[in-house]
């Protein structure tokens, strides 16, 4: 039928159809969205805090109930003995806080990513960047503790960096490591603020701001101590 | 001689070798960086704002001396003037207030770059973002005025969306578009807050703060008003 | 006699008479106000946040001698103990963090509020929204986790979204519901940011500042949290 | 056809068939959205701030061409100047700053909304609002300077207030007055932060914050300096 | 001696022999001014936040033994238990969260100052005021919960109001009560704003502005839950 | 009649009576507030930012038709033309950028009120302090620049500032001068922050916070520039 | 006499004979301090912002007579003229917004002093920096446009870092070369962030909340585009 | 080798092997910088906030084993029972809330370092910055509890703060006393905000703003309780 409207509504209906056949599971407190993975290539992500343990295991179970691969950040202890419960192949992540289930057979795993971290206070946030990317399917490569007051440490590590194809960089204070790797690499840089520091910090305003101003072109930023945002947004980059 | 040095010292040594032999134009006011180019794939990108049109036209005069592409952001009228004196072939986009230099036989342009706007007044931003993205070899599509208070303008553009290799969605105000675009494509959006607006809008920081906080995954963001960054970004991403 | 004062003052008088009359109660740390309920429609409402259990229980005492409804806000468990040491037949509600008194006859409850809120989060404040609707004679339609990363989950609750008389959206993050919604109908939208998330969120901040840049018309916004707020103004647009 | 689908995605198509057919004039630099009128009960509204003379005066032309009210908020003389050239029987409302066609015959306007403004500098606002109000069928009853440090003038008003069926209320400063309208009155109150003030307003902060926080249930606030809004949802609310 | 010197540098003798002859207790950690209050009226008064209970107890008992009169505020009772042990004869008082030694005969109150709030959760600032204003021999009038949501109950105490040499104001949420306060008497109104509230009142930033907007002439602000400092600046102008 | 309501009620009914006979002058735009003299000691005071030219001179005409003091503050020369062609006996104070009319005979000026500036772009708030405090009826002590990098230039007034009764002390910058100054005197001290600086003085921000936070106790705030309001409370307090 | 006092109070004597002698120049709206160079090192520097050319021109005349060394900051060329007109022998540094009087015999000059900006942007307020060292004895070594995201350029010019003896640094945008030469240098740093930038520099705010939190130690800040006080600072250090 | 490179190149060179040989040990979780004592002075200093008590351990140990002399700043004692597992003759200092070890012979300590705090609040960090600069080998002088409200306790102690050669101040609150000190001394004024205060302090964001406002010529800012980093600049300019 649909092939019979007139041709110029034929983009609308495309259009239409992508929309409507989206599957989602109501579950009262949440519509889960099995449809995301053949959307966006990845199933829904879940942000553990602000939610109960309770609540996210019950999303857990619905989501790897129909995916082979399931991450929820921001996730303390107990919500994972709460998912564990549920879904006993979930495994927990303790520096990164994330819970992740990966099941299924052995893909090739895609190099290319790269996650560097200023401090040794950055590393909670760097790992969850480096767990999302790799739960995509890639190989990430780390070098923690390069901050720009010691650059030679960063500069040690030039070749690795000029290979990767997409840059993570996390950092807290002024989070100048970014413009320094953004102005040593001609690929993607993703800039992460944290919220280590004190004072003036503000709770990761000031890598924030200074991050938005980098003077080296290629960086882009994702929201502070947002590590799952910046891997998930390397593995996209690297596909 | 230098592959004499002891194998442990090797990285290092690439390492400096890199930076070392970097040259650049000492021209007083400025250090042209003529390297650039090969360091990170286009050369130094001027901006315009805060420097004497006198000096803009210098740096133009040098760097297209030495590269068949140059571009020059965020430049007037008056500007464009001083630097068509000493570089005739230079081109004005009066809507992205930007200058290029493009030089040279054609090369085939890759597609895959679309730039999505919210309102009329954030054309000039998205504009940049475009011209930008151009000069770096990228054929451009684009999709004005789809702002999120009449969702079914961007609905019938899905179809392009969904074909495209990476977003900028540029959005002033609320700042809400990069976030549907998000939830629509499984491609890296890169998200440009401006300063259209007024009161609460705080010269763009009612969107940028929008944007970091995106509920969609996959979107980075760049400086207020910052087209050039994102259309660079995108050009990054699309090779 | 204050009918025999001249004409001129008439008016005057009018205003006078209907502010001096109003009767309160003294306890000292609180003035209750028996009067709002004739003035306003609804008798006082109780923010629980601040004050003390014992405070609480006192004033739910003193409004339910006198009225059939009382709503507190904000109240912790403990709160709703020592109110129902005084007032047996108060309710506790968890989620919302309400605790209501509702006494007397079954009067014919009004439809058109619809409370939608982005995340699972985000329940809590949507809740207290709809308590409070509630409360003053409302039927409330319920829509949750409709957020804009997946918009067809809301285009799919469209036919109700358009009968709806009023709306409340509820939304934490970018907050960007509410623009997506202000498009789709024709009537008030109440908008409430949550302080539900983290980073750049600052407290709510994000969500606030979005909602207020709404390029959609017929959008308005009250205070971070303050889903008491959202669904009080909904029932009075409702009568 | 679509009658024919199965019953369960019915409520679906529903909406599809609203989203779809929704048609809007491409203008390159606009996209103009006819339906909205149907969709939301009013054409589209244009913010003159931003956009060239040229470019609003060709919306105007584009909306004039298919509604018989258009409002344009925001504007200088210069702008209803290009307007005028096109669509000669605009009119202009220097006080408000906007511009509205009005054309066709006379329906009968719905009385309910008051507007009230706190300080003399506040009526641009204020007449912004009600000009908003007015073109969507309304009588407007004004009630101009009556700020809370001088509240007898404000008492002196209370019959009036007490009989409109939605207050919008202006104020700059300390933003104090739409609490005070508040406890006074049963009916909605739409509260519009204004510009008007130096040093610790910060632009409309200040009100804003303080309208955001009203200890006065019932009212809800718009953007700073944004009067249209809060005229366009008093017509929304008084429907 | 110093009276030969010559007499334009007279005025400066003045000056040092004020500065010079004042005696201070070195204690390490502070230096008690002792001659404070002959300088200043009254003794130097302790803040209790940030000391130790110890360092608070030691000042207390410095104090004590060369004054009849010694305040500490914003001190707990751990705080108290350790100065009683020190100076047995002081007192506690829990709402104001103040501890004072009071000693010697009866001399006169002063009457003038009254101390209004706006909220049952602004009592404990109020408190502060009010026993600041005491311990420097002032009877204070009390007026609590009479916030501007229900402007009747301020109005009640008009009389009380405007016999009062000077008006203390203490309020959070949208700190509206010192402008209608402030338009109603014809003496100084100090405006306390305070940290009750949530969301968009920012710790109190939300009453400190609007108070600092104050539309009322005579109304000056100090920081936010400074009770004391206003019962301080209260006691000064009642003298 | 009045008289005979019941005795309960009489002190309602006082402050009814007081409220009520309150004249103003309607003028459209304005509502003049005759009474204000009578109720507050001193008539309406004008602000001249924000108002037109006409609209500041048609309210200096009727203020100054019932009262023989007017003021106008933050009003430029333009302004003051317009005024002078229907009060011509008004005059300009072009530093304090004040417009007064004091008219009648000589009532004795009353001494106490000193004004301290730390520094010479301080001056035009400094002056608009003073010239509101002198048509109050005062004599005024000026003191400038007199800044805390050079405290003994303020040391050398110390004679004249411990006789004042009352001292408004205004200062940009770090806004330390009142701390200081507070801590040598024993009598209220105004302190009014400018928005002379740069940087990150925010306009203000910088010393309207350290006053908020002065350590001295007797120190209270006014807005930033808000030179009248420090001076009418100067007059207030010295009466 | 003085020395008869007894030998303990003898310490604050001394304190008030270098306080009282101080003479300084009564100029109505400015004390000139001419004792300041004898206390501080270096006369009284004038920022020209905020005062008017004819105050400027008369506090250097003031000062020129009792000094041979005179700067003003912050002054544009109408300033300068009348200076020259008063004092003959000005002169004016066109970029860094200098007037400078500078007279009498060849002192030796003190080399150590190295001023680094990032962007040419940066340059007027690093000349500002120059200026001000230059003219209190020292040679200033300038190293323009090295910013961190070609840091090549910064590392061509260790050598010289290396041997200064304090270095001032000076940056917009990101504000991160403080933080790079501080790791390079075993100096102060003195990091001067600049208003050069858009968007979310927000007027300096960026660079100057990175630059507080440097992870390199050794550096302090001063206040944005306040080259003048990283100029002045420096020369103390470099005595 | 490097001898025989063509002399153009040379200073990159010395550049190079400056920063190539720099060694640091590879922990993971860091990257210990063994080489900064040569580079900087003083050997990498660990911020013990946000690292875990064994990663400070694991870093003291490794730092210890190659250094004479560690510092650990804001770590409490359960830090320090983890350090002294591992490095015995480690020490705490408890009110500094530092941890340092510090062996060897006696070298002479310089003096010329005096730290100046304003209230018994503040001494935490003034602490801080005094065991730092103890540490890099000076005398400290000490001086606390001179807030400018009592301006007198510091000018008693003006005859040692006119002997030192570089003065850290810290203060809280308004965060005046470093412009006070800068007035009276010829030496650089390092200046320390803190976090102490309540209220309109802001974490400190009062006298941080207030420091970086300064009028006194000679002042520096450092982070927001960063008192080693004061402590640890005064030592570099004491060298």
């Amino acid at each position: 039928m649909l092939a019979k409207v007139k041709s110029g509504e034929m983009a609308l209906d495309d259009a239409v159809a992508r929309l409507i056949g989206l599957p989602y599971q109501e579950m009262g407190f949440a519509k889960v969205d099995h449809h995301r993975e053949l959307r966006c290539g990845f199933p829904e992500v879940v942000l553990g805090q602000g939610k109960t343990a309770e609540q996210v295991a019950a999303i857990v179970q619905q989501l790897s109930s129909a995916s082979d691969r399931v991450l929820v950040t921001k996730a303390d202890e107990a919500c994972f003995d709460a998912v564990r419960q549920l879904v006993p192949d979930a495994s927990y992540h303790p520096v990164a806080r994330a819970i992740t289930v990966h099941r299924g057979g052995e893909e090739p795993l895609r190099p290319g990513i790269m996650v560097v971290s200023a401090g040794t206070s950055d590393i909670p946030v760097a790992e969850e960047a480096a767990v999302a990317a790799e739960i995509m399917g890639n190989v990430v490569e780390r070098c923690y503790d390069v901050g720009v007051a010691g650059v030679h440490r960063l500069l040690d590590h030039l070749p690795e960096l000029q290979q990767a194809k997409v840059v993570v960089v996390v950092a807290g204070m002024e989070g100048a490591l970014p413009s320094v790797v953004g102005g040593l690499v001609a690929v993607p840089v993703i800039a992460v603020p944290t919220s280590v520091g004190y004072g003036a910090s503000f709770g990761g305003l000031a890598p924030l701001l200074a991050m938005l101003n980098s003077c080296a072109a290629g960086v882009s930023v994702v929201n502070i101590d947002n590590g799952f945002g910046a891997g998930y947004l390397a593995a996209l980059i690297n596909r």
